[in-house]
């Protein structure tokens, strides 16, 4: 029996989504597989969407594990929340799903925030949940720069040395810049969307952006970067605390 | 050389706006009066839109001051900012204002946001900053009930019992129920709008509301509720951590 499940995560106190045998802290994975072990007496593989960093949150990350015994999905949600208590991790739905089914592979697109606080004063509601840049950013200026990512490019440039996927391609989909959305002082939410991201490209984008808007670069440089295939020619890894992992259309 | 902030805060660690002599815990007012001796040398008396309670948020409170000697809006802004940074206040701006203005008796329409989650799953990033309501809630009957509360009315039945206005008679200017503002899973935000509010006028409304959105009540008693001038007739407060002081306009 497959099962599907979203859940929402604080990654401020996670080293990611993966476990790290070497390292001490606790992975999303692994206080998963715990709460799945408890409730089913076994020992669960699951299976992500898409890994997430160390800092980095969830509002819907998609998941799926088989389970040889059927459970009714409520059960399922009832118990990993129950086991889940201590947490900063929530089981927000669960369904049970065909066997082709699988959280990585069929995903036909993935969305991603990224949460900019935009104003000279500290923050308080958003520490550790967005990015504080404190220098006036032009708004019309990034967007005019993220129209230049959209569609298929080689992403090369915005791409983490770590990155394990076979290709650089990849095809932006929609990137939306908004401005207030929650009404909070200088809040900027920067939206992607695309079928799969390399590692890092996300906040990778962020920090060129960012540069965009402080008018270190200029929007058309955005262009040349990407043609540049080369990451040194792009803008900082954004901080992690500021990207949200927000869901997957099957 | 009267002065004009704008504050942010988290309400989580506070005891409320309001210094509690009798009480151990930190106030807003405590912590901004500290900053603003560090920052003056003087003690400074500060005058607020609406003082909230222990647990409540501020997106835009509105604050003013007196300064004798005449300072740089810009050097407020930093300085208090500076003494505040081990605080969850922060100042988002500053500005002369005329001898006129008065941060309370200005307000013009003063706006809140109560925030619900309704759904089965625990809160992760919204915990203390929402109220989590498990059962499932009917949004349209809750709208339905909200209505029979705009306009000018007599609020006794929503009005604390410490409330120390002269009159319970205010105007709610507008009611705004809105679903998945930020994204968040069973995310209900509620927005009101009054010149002025009544004790706990607002909490007192949204525990009444849930109880609409639960079907325990139909809309319709909300008027009957209003009729009846009785706290002991409307439901429950809502917990302080789901409410914003959003902000005011003069």
């Amino acid at each position: 029996m497959r099962y599907k499940i979203i859940i929402e995560y604080d990654g401020s106190g996670y080293i990611g989504f993966q476990k790290q045998p070497t390292v001490k802290a606790k992975s999303v994975e692994e206080v998963l597989e715990l709460a799945l072990f408890k409730l089913t007496q076994k020992k669960i593989k699951i299976f992500v969407s898409g890994r997430t960093d160390a800092g980095v949150h969830a509002l819907g990350q998609v998941i799926h594990f088989d389970l040889e015994k059927e459970f009714a999905p409520e059960r399922i949600l009832m118990g990993l929340n129950n086991y889940l208590r201590s947490e900063e991790t929530s089981v927000i739905c669960c369904s049970q799903v065909s066997a082709e089914f699988h959280a990585r592979f069929s995903a036909k697109m993935r969305h991603y925030r990224y949460l900019l606080i935009n104003r000279k004063a500290p923050l308080t509601l958003q520490k550790n949940r967005a990015w504080h840049v404190a220098k006036k950013l032009d708004i019309s200026a990034m967007k005019a720069g993220a129209d230049f990512l959209i569609g298929e490019h080689d992403f090369s440039s915005f791409r983490d040395s770590d990155c394990q996927a076979s290709s650089p391609i990849r095809t932006m989909q929609k990137i939306v810049i908004e401005e207030k959305i929650g009404g909070i002082a200088g809040e900027i939410s920067i939206e992607f969307s695309a079928k799969s991201f390399l590692h890092h490209m996300v906040r990778n984008i962020v920090g060129t952006l960012v540069l965009v808007g402080l008018g270190k670069i200029q929007p058309e440089e955005i262009k040349k970067i990407l043609q540049l295939r080369d990451r040194t020619k792009s803008g900082p890894n954004a901080p992690a605390c500021g990207l949200y992992f927000l869901g997957v259309d099957y």
